[in-house]
């Protein structure tokens, strides 16, 4: 039997456009005479699909779509995720269903049992809990064919205050009951760069425990800031990896079942899962390139503009929007003021020489004198303060908009993790954009991702990796002035927003209380900024935006 | 027995803060010779906490707080809930539950089965669904104690596709059998004004049908976006209300059970719910002042300053701040530019003077030029579009900024639900601000509140009330230029986001097809937008927010 997996990315609610990706791949495998051919979870719609599930007009299009694709099936067979309808009058009004499309019938459907409902997940906002389970027959062969979280069950998570778990067996436990011959799991499971072998860990545990083949079908796409990066697997009973795709690419391989029943052949060697800090660093790259492309593509942008600061940080969200969308379609615009030191401008023109990127040069000065003309007889007398430094960030905002609208561009904002967690930056000013490419970057791995592209040639200017981080709002401003220096930050930031690790967990680890009560009120008392941020590339297991839901009325 | 019900204005995790309002309310409670007080669903934190219940401190200071209450139950035994650690080893990790303390000790614990997940409330992402139904026994009265969604069981929603029901029985259903003399209920159930009467027919509802007093204490006080009418109510086994507390304001209040066992003295009038429009727009405008009130005071400012375009909107948001904050503590900054028309000045001017407010005019054409000598160079020639349009309105939100900066104010915005809905807004300019006031309030319901407070006196001109709505960002602009009249868009707005209906039922209530069509195309393409918007006052059943959750990339 010859299984394909279908590693494809689909938008969401383009019911057209997805029929279209997973018709074209039913074509080809009809000419591989391919018996079955399996897509990712809720495949036909798009995921995550948030609250448009709760539209009907939305449903009715996911319930066509499997019609159609049932139409397509006189060939080959299909594995698909949609959402449908629960026919019980109680619970919730939907279930996240697979179904096996065959000989033009749907021929079976199997509904998810574990739903995520955790950090950017909410699969129980719209989805009953599937309590029924039974293996699917296709062509003699008995598949235990689930979905994402449903192989998840043992797994333990960092965060134990987000289990979706069931009190008795797990889902694969029940199906294996009934003598399954192969697993098949259809996925929608992000990126997270902390947390690269997880879903590799799973997925041999499985095999370990039950000793039949497993295919594992992810989903490959960037959606706003999600960012999936498929990495679909084969895994043979005896729990080695028979196969391992791309990641972030769309692939369709082909399998024949029977050649997987056996070891891999003496000699044959293994891929190992490439645990290293430098694999880290180069899947995080990766992702962010392909996150800034897939979120232009989708939005139907071509090009980018940013505010180059002469900083790492503006430097590095360069480079990677001049990967993801080609040098031809950025533009950098330098912005200094009186407070800029000279190496901003030096060291900002070279990068741009480097990349062949138009850079180009916007005052700030003359409409910050404009501003405080028609403010100052307003202020009241009071002194010089943070005020001052807000309007020029927000005036550099303006301006980067005011291009975004008149060029039909997207303003790339240039956060990183680190500022955003503590508060650092101005909202309607620096914290502007359309998408945060390192909002979920911390600047300790902003740092090693520069060094990453620098590797083989200097394409970010070294001075900028060498200077102090400075925000230049005033004369000799420093960040270390007021924050730790980032190689103590940065680990206390990873254990109060990766980990949610105690007070005392973190004072434990090494650092001084008044440090870490510090910057644990930063971060908290910042929730209100981060309300009104762009969205953010999301490339750990925590990122802020839809995934973190932090009250802003609080006591801090 | 004397049972007081304590409708109360908790802060979010202010565990000091909540501590000493219950135990004021406890020591006066003492002095009435109660026997038992009860405090709303998840007092000692505050609802809703969010993603802090992730956070072993948090809960352990909830279970401090248990503990220190419990301490004060020498003479008056309390309920009051309180997020507790789950002992199993499955499923999540936290029950929402309901403590009865008394005589020093913890002497019932009971958790909640119905667990929201919809809208703005995500309950199973932290708590575990209890199954386990067992009344409380206190000085020999049984009572059914349940938490907010445990008696909503039988209650339908509008959008049948967020239920959060049992497949058996309902928690009372269960709780009846073991033959409870009254049924307490803790709630946090917030404010929406176009279901005012639900809570009332629910309570009513399981009063008809188990024939037993019901006491329903629900928490006041408003928590960012969300707002607690308290409203909390105490009805006699024959199913009349004996008792409903004044909304928006907290109160406790007494009553002797056996006094409410018996139907109304003969002669008695009952409260009749009031269900009329003018009662609706009454209680939004409550809401929205204090909304206002209560961000303001949990914020710690003390001052409002917002833009006065001598247009509906910002009058009303001004009338509203300055009726929740005193017309003192709020400024309001005319900003006219080359395109404003002369009455947004005289009618501007007018209404400060109505309300005594100070009122500043800030100059937006001379920076306007300062930009525009920086930036057409770098416009290539390109003809004018939104692109000024929007520099305009970004210039007034960094004045409006600044000046909040400068003299630690908050910048309400002042965008009403209509235009949030169609994208009618300028991200970084008239879309900035710390709350927004009319964000969750449709344009013909933003007239209704400005005659409504006009019903005594003129204190919003009558000019403003009459003429067109314009933006005023080019010459002669109208709303109505590109927009339905809000008598139409208005209506099918709500149709489409309150009601979820599809596009043929929104068509066959009466509007033309590709009015609906375009209408939804501009809701769902301003996404995007929306995504930044700071938090809105939510007053309706479905608030731009947290409770609506969109992807930005798809097709629409």
């Amino acid at each position: 039997m010859k299984i394909a997996i279908a590693q494809l990315n689909f938008r969401i609610a383009d019911f057209e456009g997805n029929l279209n990706l997973m018709k074209n791949a039913i074509t080809e495998a009809e000419r591989d005479e391919v018996d079955l051919i399996v897509f990712s979870e809720l495949a036909v719609c798009g995921y995550p699909p948030l609250d448009l599930l709760e539209q009907r007009d939305f449903i009715d299009k996911c319930t066509d779509s499997i019609q159609i694709l049932a139409g397509c099936t006189s060939k080959v067979a299909v594995i698909v995720g949609a959402p449908v309808i629960n026919p019980n009058e109680k619970g919730k009004k939907l279930y996240n269903a697979a179904f096996l499309l065959s000989d033009l019938n749907i021929e079976a459907v199997r509904y998810k049992t574990l739903l995520p409902t955790y950090d950017i997940f909410d699969e129980y906002r719209y989805f009953e809990k599937n309590f029924e389970f039974k293996i699917v027959q296709f062509r003699g062969i008995n598949i235990a064919l689930t979905i994402c979280e449903d192989i998840w069950d043992d797994q333990p998570v960092e965060n134990t205050f987000s289990r979706t778990r069931l009190y008795t067996d797990s889902p694969m436990d029940f199906l294996i009951r009934q003598h399954p011959d192969i697993m098949i799991n259809i996925s929608a499971s992000p990126f997270a760069a902390n947390r690269l072998n997880a879903r590799e860990e799973v997925l041999r545990q499985n095999v370990a425990k039950y000793r039949i083949p497993l295919f594992y079908c992810n989903q490959v796409g960037a959606n706003t800031e999600l960012i999936f990066d498929g990495s679909s697997m084969v895994l043979r009973p005896d729990g080695s990896i028979a196969d391992r795709f791309t990641p972030f690419e769309e692939e369709v391989r082909i399998y024949v079942l029977e050649n997987l029943m056996n070891p891999p052949e003496a000699g044959a060697t293994e891929t190992e899962t490439n645990l290293s800090e430098e694999y880290r660093i180069e899947m995080m790259h990766k992702a962010l390139v392909f996150g800034i492309k897939d979120y232009f593509r989708k939005m139907g942008f071509q090009r980018a503009v940013l505010g180059l600061s002469g900083g790492m940080d503006s430097a590095l969200t360069l480079v990677l929007a001049a990967e993801a969308l080609g040098v031809e379609n950025v533009i950098a615009i330098m912005m200094p003021s009186r407070y800029s030191s000279d190496h901003s401008i030096t060291d900002s023109v070279k990068l741009a020489e480097n990349l062949g990127i138009n850079c180009r040069l916007v005052k700030v000065d003359p409409v910050m004198d404009s501003f405080l003309g028609q403010l100052i007889p307003e202020f009241g007398g009071l002194p010089e303060d943070v005020t001052e430094e807000n309007l020029q960030a927000r005036i550099r905002g303006v301006i980067l908009m005011a291009l975004a609208n008149k060029m039909n561009m997207i303003v790339l904002n240039t956060s990183n993790k680190s500022e955003a967690a503590v508060g650092y930056g101005t909202l309607y000013g620096d914290m502007n954009g359309g998408l945060s490419v390192l909002g979920d970057v911390y600047k300790t791995d902003v740092y090693a991702i520069a060094r990453y592209i620098n590797r083989i040639a200097e394409i970010i200017p070294y001075n900028i990796l060498l200077k102090a981080p400075s925000a230049e709002l005033r004369p000799g401003q420093k960040d270390s002035d007021s924050l730790p220096e980032y190689d103590v930050l940065d680990p206390i930031l990873y254990q109060y927003i990766e980990m949610k690790d105690t007070l005392n967990a973190i004072i434990s680890s090494g650092f001084q209380k008044e440090v870490v009560e510090r910057v644990i009120s930063l971060v908290n008392r910042s929730e209100y900024k981060r309300f009104q941020t762009p969205p953010i590339l999301r490339v750990s297991s925590k990122a802020f935006g839809l995934g973190r839901r932090m009250p802003i009325v609080a006591r801090y």
